[in-house]
């Protein structure tokens, strides 16, 4: 599994490096393709390093804190203790390589610097773009994470109805929704839960605060788990009591264009289409203007996980196990939002729903 | 307030910069510092940045998804909807400056040689080591947030018997206390919990995962609460059941090894002393060697916020205002750990704790 990973990163640079170097900064600049390459789903890792050799194999450069997870991944580790033991291993690990590749995007240029300092007698070359695609389509493995990191997500959410309350804050309910996660067997919420009320749904990265729960709020619940690594996002819009005409009509607007967005995803589709697509229709509709994020993005490591998306600036074909949430939404300033997200494989001749909730307006 | 956090920054820049640009990536490549000079508590800011001016003043470049949040903070603000016109805005906004301060810790090399592209005309200047010391002494606002964090913590560490229960994982009892933490007011937990059970506890940074709980197991609970971007990091360590005579001595050293930590601090007092202290604590017992990690770590908007730290690389001398953690614990492999950990603020004449919960061994 990891050897297949470490041959798949090496297989996207041009030209090949005499091996790769992925380096963890602290908490939060941990680079995911440290959890890519060995495959572990437990551990803090800061400081730490794997050197990944274009025959598969890899080597592990653990703290000391972290070296009984580390021996977990059945991976050959050295233990460091400090800085200059930890730049002693890595030039005797790679003492026969003239060119090293590390993700610019995953290394801060502080440590890049340091990096350059003590490796003088190696060039080093960006292999950022190789770490993205390498991660765009995801393997059995990978996909089985992701599928369970998403049911967890469709529990929690078939239960929303059940955890609101009159009265109760945002945090209140984004305690509950993250508490089940947990309860469910998530290692933690995906990021940081969205549950909004009212006006603040019409702000699409506003989370949660001290609004309370009124009759005829829209509730926006937006969260996902996060299972051995691997994340899920999906969207729920409810109305608390009875909802108006016009949050119907947003919400039947938003679930129509979503709908419309899902049924063109297959192989070979170019990923802006579906953006164009899913635009279109509420561009067309009276809601014309309200949809001002992307349509949806690549999931995985990372809830971002990059390289590919329903976006204006993305011209790549859609190709067979690409995983991406499909999201639109409406939005209006004052007085509140809709989102719907869901999370897709995709499948050789359409698409597979990893989240399956239902998507109908629901009324608590 | 945030003016006068401006003004810290370029007080520690040597030479004075024309002006310092704060520039975040992605999650979870988000630079602290932009809520530190802006003092926003929520929002997530990808890809947006902050011009400071040595003045004081500052000016926001966000896009329009973060427009809405970032206009309370009652700071001048543009919004941008292409990568171009963030360049075309940045260059205007600084079109008198030939030096530009960036902390190359809190920037990709990637995000940094982009930037270079985009402003060839300018030189740029490392002021990591500003944006650490600014951050050292914490403000009154900043001690306000952190001691409601610590209260939170406190709060719910003290009710960890009562969640504790034969059988359950430790994964059910991270969700509880995740679920208590935000009950009572914080936005997130500071960090992912740690809340591991018997020969788990020997692994200082192993969160949780599915191992039961059973009689006689050590369990340890370390966490945290994020409120308005800052945070707090405690932990006990109980057993389960009756503790053996060994698991006594055990969580009496480290008691003792804290205690004798905590009665050193004060101003003037350098950093590694106390760790030192600490360290001779346990060294000169039946458990050396057992001791192995730092004695404690800044604390503010991250976790380990850096500058100054109870460990061997740090001479510095302790200043009013400082916060820190004072954590010392003892790792058995293959039996277990435990570790007390509180956080403390530096004043003239010895320490406050702003995390009270009673430090004995307590058995459930």
């Amino acid at each position: 599994m990891v050897k297949s990973r470490v041959q798949k990163i090496f297989s996207y640079c041009d030209p090949v490096p005499d091996a790769i170097l992925i380096k963890n900064a602290s908490e939060p600049y941990i680079d995911k393709m440290f959890f890519y390459v060995t495959g572990l789903s437990t551990g803090l890792f800061e400081g730490c390093a794997a050197i990944l050799f274009p025959d598969g194999n890899i080597h592990l450069l653990v703290s000391s804190l972290e070296a009984d997870i580390a021996r977990q991944s059945s991976v050959p580790i050295s233990v460091y203790t400090t800085l200059k033991e930890f730049y002693e291993t890595l030039r005797s690990l790679t003492s026969s390589c003239k060119t090293i590749g590390v993700s610019y995007q995953g290394v801060s240029y502080s440590d890049f610097l340091s990096l350059s300092r003590n490796m003088p007698h190696v060039s080093f070359q960006d292999i950022s773009s190789a770490c993205v695609s390498a991660r765009i389509k995801k393997d059995a493995e990978e996909l089985s994470r992701i599928q369970k990191a998403c049911s967890i997500a469709d529990r929690v959410m078939g239960q929303i109805p059940q955890f609101v309350r009159k009265g109760m804050t945002e945090s209140e309910l984004s305690a509950e929704i993250d508490y089940h996660l947990q309860k469910y067997g998530a290692q933690s919420p995906a990021f940081e839960t969205i549950s909004s009320f009212g006006k603040n749904t019409a702000l699409p990265h506003y989370s949660h605060g001290k609004k309370i729960l009124e009759s005829g709020d829209f509730i926006v619940c937006d969260f996902g788990a996060c299972v051995d690594q691997y994340n899920s996002d999906m969207t729920r819009t409810f109305v608390f009591g009875s909802a108006s005409e016009q949050q119907k009509r947003i919400h039947h607007m938003v679930q129509v264009a979503q709908e419309s967005g899902i049924q063109m995803i297959r192989q070979g589709v170019i990923a802006e289409d579906v953006h164009r697509q899913v635009y279109n229709v509420i561009a067309q509709s009276e809601f014309s203007g309200r949809f001002i994020h992307s349509t949806g993005h690549s999931l995985g490591l990372l809830v971002h996980d990059g390289g590919v998306g329903f976006h204006t600036q993305c011209r790549m074909p859609l190709e067979e196990h690409m995983v991406l949430t499909v999201e639109p939404g409406i939005y209006i300033p004052g007085l509140g939002g809709v989102r719907i997200e869901d999370d897709i494989v995709v499948t050789s001749d359409g698409c597979k729903l990893l989240t399956t909730s239902p998507r109908e307006l629901i009324e608590i």
